[in-house]
């Protein structure tokens, strides 16, 4: 039957529509609270709405707090194992400011808020973004906690990222976004590890 | 002048159309090499033809040797960093089977061929994707070598995939593979890390 469907050219990765009216793209978000409390939500929101996992990410200007992107787990929804939330962000991002990196000379530098420590792939990600910054809420063990891989993630990863000039704050808001995760668990929401 | 431009609610992951013409879906690949032959003639193709950078993958069903997706690296062509071979190649896949993962139990088994070593993102989404095995041309000392980043993989990265069912060759063709990188920097192709 596989074999009804032909090659594929191309591919979507496309927000849940409720995003639109869920964000405001005009506000500034000025603390690094103020940012992952919408990072959060929307994680929450994906959950809520049945649109995928616990996760949710956003991409902001540093110095103006302009919100330049954000992103939701997405895997179940678009049959993608790549689109975790900060995959989405990142590439809306980068789509908008028309560049494949956040961090061009001479262009405003970009953080990345997270719901939850990045996985493997995303921490990878996050290097070629372009980011300068990264905000982290939820930690490792919380996604393992409910049943979620991180993949190979080790001390020298984050080393790797600093001696790159990436800055990681982690545990910001971290029990809202372990609030989220249990509620997805709680709601029996899929553990869609490949 | 950015504001001049939305927010983004979607992007589009596409091969560039030459790919429709250089590649035969319908054909069956048996070994390795003729396996990863096609990864690195599509490496090629994406250097000569200028649609990005050296670097191609294919999946293929296990057993059958029917190809499901080709990916080429297209981060500057889409302007979007997450675009490396491996990872187009993984969401083409899991779109045309309908499944965000290639690994599903009662379902044919998949393998990736990647024309270089998957960084660290290509590494953490090969754990999702849900290959079951992963062979690979040249080496990330080869990328290294003509100015990629190849990210925070170590020796430990490839025994958690191990550990979790994922077998992976090294050096099928390598010389090959290591051509392309190569001849991409005698081109003056350029070093796009974030």
């Amino acid at each position: 039957m596989r074999w009804d469907r032909p090659p594929m050219l191309d591919a979507t990765v496309s927000l849940p529509t409720w995003v639109r009216d869920a964000v405001d793209f005009e506000a500034r978000y000025e603390s690094d609270d103020e940012k992952m409390r919408l990072a959060i939500r929307l994680a929450d929101e994906n959950v809520l709405r049945k649109t995928g996992g616990p996760f949710g990410a956003a991409v902001f200007e540093r110095g103006t707090g302009q919100l330049i992107s954000v992103g939701v787990n997405s895997v179940v929804r678009l049959n993608n194992c790549t689109l975790h939330a900060e995959m989405v962000a990142y590439q809306l991002a980068q789509k908008r400011i028309q560049s494949y990196s956040l961090g061009t000379e001479g262009h405003p530098a970009h953080e990345l808020f997270t719901s939850c420590e990045p996985c493997a792939m995303c921490l990878g990600a996050t290097l070629w973004s372009g980011v300068q910054r990264v905000v982290i809420a939820a930690s490792r063990d919380d996604a393992i906690a409910i049943g979620f891989d991180e993949g190979p993630v080790f001390a020298e990863s984050y080393g790797y990222l600093r001696d790159r000039g990436v800055d990681v704050r982690h545990g910001v808001l971290r029990d809202e976004g372990r609030a989220v995760l249990q509620r997805y668990q709680d709601l029996g929401g899929p553990v869609y590890n490949g």
